[in-house]
């Protein structure tokens, strides 16, 4: 981990009038997060189990990007949710050139969150995978979904729209505005975060209106974006994050890392109880157990 | 159309402090409508060109549901929706067995509003039509989808979710709550509607939070269910409402059939400016001229 | 009405691909607006009752204010709305110093939609005619806010919040996107409206969440505010809309004013059934009728 | 506290298929809840320091009242919301009767969540205090609204509608029924909760749509409620539930209990960071350093 580029406040910072959680004068230390305080002082926590999920070929491709971002972005990832959750999750990592992409059901059965990151190669991930990540979001499996992610199979299933936006690279510096303080996702935000050079996501994007809308992005051409939103769909809880790129260092910015690890806390649900939605029948009075459909012909009681 | 069964208020009729329409006391006329009365004190209106999908299976195989519906419950429907909007709408029918559904491009392209009926056959139906009337809907066609459409290819792909329920066909008695009384589609409906045999749909609905719930129902065995939902995807306008089946008469329930033609009136978007959301790239400063997207590995202008 | 900076489309106008109605190339004519048109088609229609209601002490006590509006800002509320709605409105003034602020009973009781420009007098509004308009739009009254509106004591009354921004007077640019393209209120307006010189209001807005979000602005300085807003409250549908000052010709804009005719057309509710929310007592198996409630300690059938 | 009307699941017992948690075979123990567990597990927690507020009239006039709650209402929910949530919460107790109802500025910026009960006597609760508890919520204190408490004057304020609704009270039963499995208020509730004798509380409930619609109720007469509902307001968030009452023992029924205690944790804010939104003027390229609002008058730049 960059020391010189990721450096998350430690314990006894200060927050200043504007919310931003300010580092302390002496200096900077790196991944002693807030959240890492208060975790240990509530001793050993129950863990969250995350897999970061990235494409990783423009690090393998492209020069740039490997400079940016030496072990893969999904790294930068995975040390941003160890920094500023520390005890509280356990983090592993998969990408696309895995045998079955890093997720198999076995994988997935003891994830609690996965978060989302591809872009060049959307269209090399297995329908087969996605279907199966498809089947544990709605059975209640936490799902982050990063950046250029909003274009990803799993993203575009599971709103059910085309997931496109405006778009521009050109070194735009964004603004991250909170619009919904109260939320747990952003505790602890500074209000706006300033990315200083960044792509323009715009809208529109076309998504379904959020359950919950909590960070509005300006951009220095005047456009704007819905940039962090969250979804319940089925048993499971989805937050959508467009801060990131490959093309610049948005995955070392402290503020981005935070309020994705704040994501990965909102999304985690409770693995021991999850289950696919199931269409039932419930006789008169008995509320608890459901027993088989038997098909579209023969659901009428007179007619069986 | 059944005069004995679907009386319909006519002009002149009083509203009842339940804010139910009340038929005048010297009798029941059938098709002028409240809707139709105000369209004739507009003079011509506009048309809404409504498209009524119906499955038209089990009418087909099972005597008993010909029997309620000699000609459809496509027909049914669209003679409700003719009687409560008169002027304002232009209802034509489709069905499974028509070539291509009848839900051709041209078709599609003239359709302001299509409602959606299936159950038995909903693996039958194309996919190839169910990606046309995606893209139409995303684009800003209206849909109305109805009871057991809820299973149906269309929906759940807008949906991305299960949308399964718990179920029994055992002749509960419906009764439809309005929670939005200030929502066009709840304009005039009595509070509750009284569906005296029903199918009983109940709760966990694996849906989408919905944009606007402007309906729940009860049933005799306890169970609710969130009737009455709006959802935007893309830029069209889709209303979910749940009371109708084929083995009860409900298509022929006058304030059931008021809802569908409010709720064909709320989706109707405009033709003339239907269009796909597409990623397009916008300079710096130029709001209005999109131009094209060179792929995942050319978006960095520096790069380029 | 200046012509010189109103003007509104004309019939025959084209629309861009951006969306934004474009001018005819001979010229431009004002007040025949598309709406206008929609309405002549269809003949003689039902009036939206409107009253804008107007504080007028800006511009009495600021000449640079007056010189702008030279007969009040509500004037040309009144002729924007004129103007996109046509033959569908008929809309009324009234202003802080006339009696009862000339929102007496009667005047409410005609009214379908009110709308609400104040902002240096909120505290001179008298708390009688505040508690008469919040009855009103509980039992059914539309009601749209705008500007520094945000402050009066009806739409904090609504609210429960403290509805406070972020502020700045130093002629920033406003970018006015639409996020719910979808909604009738976006019907027919540009993405984005731009606004050459505006007072900033941004985030944190005070107020609840907001049932449809509809518009977001932008500023040159980088801030972002949801600027276009819906609340149902009650029977009574709302809408707040930022873009418009005293200080800047913004209710000259023939998008804003245009936006400002959507969100009444919207907001209309039907005034035969406009009816107060009220505590009643039903026995079971009725319905219909409601009978009187007789306090708290009386409450239980047992115990009567 | 009745440990033969209460009795919370201990450590080890089952989740049966339908979601509910199931005592364990060999009996049932008071007060070992799953919550309680869970912390154990985690050793010392941050605690969640609880007020709940309670009317305790009823419980001193009314004999039948006073047998099913001895030392009224209120311990009833102190008592549960400690059993739930064992280590991680501290929790006192305040009356009308106390001075200042017990809830000075101190008690309040203590207080991490409020919950309150009231019912006969709202109008006797001092407007100073209700404006106190009014801008603690605004400021970032949870609050929790039980049963009556709908028409209280803190909650009537916060809502800005009349909250009134429909009602009975003789002996139905209610179901309270989960409509967003994925909340963390509905973790570990039965679906359906039961409770065998209820007031009827039903729709037409004039409530701004809730944020989040947890739970919805039906009754013995068919009638439907929005029983759980979330609402940010300002920087505090509120749950609203509606099962509890004087007149039956719903506040011994340990589902009922489970709720509140679930809303209590999830109302929970932040006591560091508490602070009311304020109008203030920001500087073009200042994001962090507001300051001082002039007055209407004075607000435009270039009139300074």
């Amino acid at each position: 981990m960059s020391k010189r580029i990721l450096t998350v406040p430690r314990t006894g910072d200060k927050v200043s009038s504007a919310g931003r959680l300010q580092p302390a004068e002496s200096g900077r230390t790196s991944l002693q997060a807030p959240s890492a305080a208060r975790s240990s002082e509530k001793g050993t926590c129950v863990k969250i189990h995350v897999t970061v999920w990235g494409e990783n070929r423009h690090e393998q491709a492209q020069p740039r990007v490997a400079e940016i971002y030496p072990d893969g972005m999904h790294n930068a990832i995975r040390r941003g949710i160890e920094g500023w959750l520390g005890e509280q999750a356990t983090v592993a990592t998969a990408t696309l050139d895995d045998p079955e992409h890093g997720l198999t059901e076995e994988v997935l059965a003891g994830t609690d969150v996965l978060t989302w990151w591809g872009h060049a190669a959307h269209g090399e991930v297995s329908d087969e995978v996605v279907d199966r990540v498809h089947r544990h979001v709605l059975s209640g499996m936490g799902l982050v979904v990063l950046h250029s992610g909003h274009w990803s199979k799993i993203f575009t299933k599971l709103m059910g729209t085309t997931c496109t936006l405006r778009w521009r690279s050109a070194n735009d510096r964004e603004l991250v505005w909170t619009v919904n303080p109260a939320h747990p996702i952003a505790r602890g935000i500074p209000h706006p975060i300033e990315i200083p050079a960044q792509e323009m996501y715009g809208e529109q994007f076309d998504i379904p209106t959020p359950d919950e809308l909590i960070f509005i992005s300006s951009f220095t051409g005047g456009e704007v974006f819905r940039s962090g939103c969250t979804f319940r769909r089925g048993n499971g809880k989805i937050f959508y994050f467009s801060p990131g790129d490959q093309d610049y260092p948005v995955y070392h910015h402290p503020d981005v890392l935070h309020v994705i690890a704040n994501g990965v806390e909102w999304a985690a649900g409770d693995r021991s109880r999850r289950e696919l939605p199931t269409l039932l029948r419930y006789e008169m009075g008995d509320f608890f157990n459901g027993h088989g459909y038997q098909g579209a012909m023969h659901n009428k009681e007179s007619a069986e």
